[in-house]
């Protein structure tokens, strides 16, 4: 029997994401951690010594995680385990005094947290620097847009890709907000009263200072100023619903993509020797995108775990929520980062079926002009209502082919056929303010990818 | 047969919550908006008079639900039979040129949403401003402080509500942010690319003009680019889940006092004539902490009703998404008002039983001291893992009231009785910077609800 | 201000369904239990008359919710509430005799859920059997087969059918289980040990036996042998999410008559008078199936908050889950009914467009066949890989049209053109047992509906 | 950096569980899957020669997961990949004639499943084993019953687990039905209809008989008649919720232990060694009990994932479900396994402290026989609703100690003091049938049990 892999981690998140929930980096963070307890603790006159703080500097990255889980059988206390571990290999007894696993533990997942945080703002924005190419490549490319999937009016492909990036833009705005709050825990001790750490230090003072000089430290602005045990979860529940909210444009834009390539007018890509399916030779699936719609349904998985936490505190902490997050927080960021990864692949490897596009463009299009015809005709002095009743009539009873005929043979219809036939002759006369908007939102992408991004680098996907 | 009430809205939700999403006024609501609409049209130059505005004007209020019903019977639309009894009362066919019914729907949603997060905005302030008046009142009462809902440090009351407040604070923080962007969906058409008011106005400069006045009118700073036929629903996810990370503090603290009601050492509050149990008259049930958790529950299956809406829009939209939302946005909006609401009577009638707190203090004491006494022997000298395994050893096989003496007995160990009973002889030595924490809240709370909030009324819970 | 309806009921749920959920007829219910209890009271041998009991019975329609809500802000309490109000109306003070409020509620609730679940059930036959009138209709309806929404192989539409048919009929076994098994509570007092039942009647056996009476007498089976105060909520859940497994099937099939009405083969329907969009009078929207995809979000949403009272008991029992049974419970039911009113409203209204149909048939069909190319290669002595391989080569790189000529070109394939166009001449040839299987499920179709449905009325949808 | 484990297997869950859901062992359980149907087909006339078959055979167990993972990155399809790994070891190409990937991961991760169900059968059968003795040996401990976490009644400890046992004896036969029922796919290929198995084998009749030959091999009785590419995703859901109604009777009373733990009465057990909390050392946290009720959270999201994918698939399938079933089904696994381990270890270490439920007892035992007390009352001619509010009056405004003397100090109080005293002189009086019923659910338990378990063996907790 082998180590069953975390398989969000091993099939689709990036390394970078990875590298930053990785176990053993968790514990070398933590004895990071403990060092700089350590030397501010010394500063403030604590019975610690260079030697104390050099004995451990020098084996921080002799993780073993098997002793560790041997002490853990023991003690049954994962964190104890590995202050055990790391005091072992010091040779000395220094670290913890004055706090409690907690102190530990909830800073170094805040900071775990930030740092997943601000790599899904990078893959934001690189997802939207690779959005704004494909908003600008098919800028005046004209299709059939659809609502209740029929065809409804004319659209361009461009705006297609400026919608999704206007929702992402929106998203990222809200991440930029709770990452630019987010909080330390602090030093705070079992209850949060801070009583052990003011009794090893000598006064409240003194404490603050300490949990000021940690949150500079580690690159906070923010320290929580009463907790318990714990920080609030529903910070957790903040930072796993913002990540599902990133994720909601790649996600409906993908949905769009397998609709519009089971039409056969785009493609996500394919590879030189990708298998489409292995029985059917021919087929082009839009494999990455089903993945993308497959992920945020884990996201709205994790999102329903962490809710489950939040308002959910016993008294001072307990740790129910303890398994929960040893799941929940580094399994959403490993499908978040997943996510935005294949779906900038897709950005990356996209085509089109031109032929095909126009070819359902100019089929739909009388159909695609009725709402300009209704115009026409109240231009011409007819009632609204009875011009859409009689529309209406001629258009769900003939296909769009005849439909102008039809619809001509009405003695009160107050266009002729040359009009109705001039009406359409362009699409692009349909097609509003399609470029206009699409221009604005590449426009703003720029903006805030600039001096961010400049390429985007993807590993290969499994 | 009756008609089936909304239980949220008649048993939970204020008056001022229920107004926002009432049917009738969500009817009005939308009259007014065709009129501001008829308005600007006319000034653009649409074939629009006075007459008509005016005959529009007079019939706004009458709002007859069974004749829309019977319309939309037949049409199977509901928008559509809006408009045409609208059109019908007024004797004109003028509302809707231009527009498609999401012109209407989406914008007026928006606006009900934004009425919704500032009514909760309003309800959030409140419940501070009630916090920080029990913050203060119970400042300087001592208890046991629990973690694993097992005794661990002295806190205090106050430092309680000063938790709750500031997880609150933070949650408000948020919300805050989002209202402050929250945008109009503008009117876009069917497909988002704004066609059919280009074309009945003249032009996109047009039709931006009208949007920006529209925005101006209902009080929006931003209205929306690129949308296809909705809004995206990842801003309904936000808005849900935002209502439940307001609910978290209220519904920890709401657990808390079940277990200390439990404990018998505080009430929620009697009301004179309140029946606490049927069957058990002697019973003080903490009935409404009880509600409070039971209430997010709901808003943790509403925001997976959210969550599953964003990130699943085909093309340029469906409406798929209608039935969902026409439960879950008023549903969420009446709990989380009605949860607060909830919270604000327990707040304004919580109560405490001074003699069980302080008894079950002094019985812990000796236990709670655990840490103090580490510090002590850490302080004379003893390794702190050697001092905790010996403290542990004792306490974990003595009651409260002859731990010392068992303590003492060990010839190692380098505190007398008389220091160890010493070192408890003031609860006040044990709470750390609990008081300091509960001030600066404090504070921070006077700070944002100063001008917002000078007293609060409640409705009678039933 | 208008009363808020409970739109689910007012809008989707049928008259059948809201009766049993109707606020007033769950009034009248609890009533009538009460008098059950009196008679076998009174049987018993308690100071019980029959002239109590018919003064009692005389009062039971008169339900004056005004006045128990008036009652219930003053007690705090709505079950007391309900009773004051009996006891006033019919001038005695007789119910409630060794029996808690939860004696009543528990009970009645699992007799409205009964009652739910035996109209589901119903509404399962009917749908079921509307599926086989469809399932055979379009036995012999070729077709292209899609997956990952692409053209993959021949399949009919009767099948199509026959799948949903049997998923429903594999939930409908499973509700079947369900229903045959869910037990009442029984009477057994505040913490669940009967004791005021006991005290009351005499002994431990007198109780049993009043609850064995009180079971027949309202068609259960089974009674609970050990609970506390309330039954396990895990019930609840298995019942929610019992309601969420029978709407897996019609939900899927919304899923395919979206994506086939959006392909132009197919329509779920249009009445006289419908208005598909009320901006483009052309479009046939697939309205009814769009719903059936959101109210399966709804039912998700209750699934998630009867899972979170589920395993979330505190001791005895407690209220938290009061509120939310509120909703859930009677919301739940409604959806999953109106769900299944609303997909056979589809199964009678459903349509196709038969030249649509066959033209794409046609046209794939060169792809579709790709599979038999495969088997007629392997056959012919080629190397399944191989072949594989070839004919991707082919496919990927050609229309449907020129696909043949292309891959004949290979001097290594094994067909010539003649074989290949052969082997695509009759659709019928690729169905494999898509016939033979839609029959088989018919027949269990037609078996579980015998002698249970023989037609079904549908009220009109709006 | 180190391969990231699945924090779920690798912690929590038995080594029986995780070698059903292995990677490796899956590999191997594809390859036997390949050779039985080699075998089938050779029987049936396939070009496939002994040599072939033992080909593979030999290679069955060299699974190389680096070399398949290369593969796959090529060809972009999971499956694929593992079927050019096997072809390649065992140097023939005669797998996967006639079949898709389908064929073979519908049905293998059916099978998982179905021993994954079989084990959380005997996992709950365990747990019903331990619960019994526990029924059995505190059936005469009277404690205070609880409801709204206030004290409500006596009961007695044996009740409590009894109650446990009979929601998990509910749950199991809701289980039993899963398992007697759940069909295999059977060989269906890419939309369904069997043609390419039927084209290989030569009728529909042939096929059917392969089906039934693998059915037999794997153990099923049923296997699906017409499906699409998958089975029905409503059949996962059922799993994974049957998954969560298993694990809400244990948390329900992990819940209770949290509870009666922290009021001093019970402990979930404590082994030589454990350290209670690292910075407090006297604490005895149930740690275990705690980690349960994060694990029903988990099994809550999941069960979100799982309702996610029911009712959404697209035609005949797609696979926007695979990402998510990767994840879902063997982690949901994982965890209802490490939830019954973790609760039938607290069934083995659970131990009281008498002294503090005695004491509790006693103290409330005015309190807890107020219902007595009303009953007696009734019988001395008062009316029930007027005693309730005399009874209310006092104990709400005393303490249990001089609620006797205030409430007999009342004129029309028809019980004396003496009497009053006599009513509880004997908690056993007050249990009502809480032996009988935990004597019949211990029976019930035996019956089922019987024969299946005889004694329990449990890995250490970590």
């Amino acid at each position: 029997m082998s180590i069953t892999p975390n398989v969000l981690a091993t099939r689709y998140a990036t390394a970078e994401m990875v590298e930053i929930f990785d176990p053993i980096n968790k514990i070398i963070a933590e004895r990071k951690f403990w060092i700089t307890i350590l030397k501010l603790q010394k500063k403030a006159g604590l019975p610690i010594t260079d030697a104390d703080i050099s004995a451990y500097e020098k084996v921080i990255d002799k993780v073993d995680l098997a002793s560790i889980e041997k002490r853990e059988k023991v003690s049954r206390h994962d964190v104890k385990a590995r202050i055990e571990e790391f005091n072992s290999l010091a040779g000395a007894e220094k670290i913890h005094i004055g706090l409690t696993s907690r102190d530990l533990t909830e800073n170094i997942e805040l900071i775990q947290i930030r740092d997943g945080l601000n790599l899904i703002r990078k893959r934001s924005l690189e997802t939207l620097f690779l959005l704004e190419k494909n908003i600008s490549k098919y800028e005046k490319t004209y299709m059939v847009g659809r609502s209740h999937n029929v065809a409804a009016q004319v659209t361009t492909l461009g705006k297609k890709f400026a919608t999704c990036g206007e929702e992402l833009l929106y998203s990222l705005t809200s991440l930029n907000e709770l990452i630019n709050r987010l909080p330390l825990r602090g030093l705070k001790g079992p209850v949060g009263t801070g009583q052990d750490g003011i009794s090893s230090l000598g006064s409240v003072k003194d404490l603050t200072k300490m949990e000021e000089a940690i949150a500079s430290e580690f690159g906070f602005e923010n320290t929580l100023t009463s907790v318990g045990q714990i920080y609030p979860r529903s910070i957790d529940f903040e930072v796993v619903s913002k990540l599902l909210q990133i994720a909601s444009a790649p996600s409906s834009f993908a949905t769009s993509i397998r609709l519009m390539a089971g039409a056969g007018l785009v493609s996500e890509g394919f590879k030189q020797g990708q298998v489409g399916s292995s029985a059917m030779p021919h087929k082009m699936n839009s494999r990455s995108s089903e993945r993308i719609n497959g992920m945020i349904v884990l996201l709205r998985g994790y999102t329903t775990m962490a809710a489950d936490l939040a308002g959910d505190q016993w008294n001072e902490g307990d740790v129910s929520c303890s398994v929960v997050r040893r799941v929940v927080i580094p399994d959403a960021f490993y499908v978040a980062d997943g996510l935005l990864h294949t779906f900038m692949t897709i950005l990356t490897e996209f085509g089109i079926f031109e032929e095909n596009i126009n070819k359902e463009l100019s089929e739909q299009l009388p159909f695609l002009a009725t709402t300009q015809i209704l115009m026409a005709c109240v231009k011409a002095g007819m009632g609204r209502e009875v011009a859409h009743e009689m529309i209406k009539k001629y258009a769900t009873t003939n296909t769009a082919s005849n439909f102008f005929t039809a619809l001509t043979s009405e003695i009160d219809f107050p266009l002729s056929l040359a009009e109705l036939n001039d009406l359409i002759k362009n699409p692009a006369d349909f097609v509003g303010s399609a470029i206009e908007q699409s221009q604005k939102v590449g426009e703003s992408i720029k903006k805030v990818t600039k001096g961010e991004v400049s390429k985007v680098d993807l590993k290969p996907l499994i």
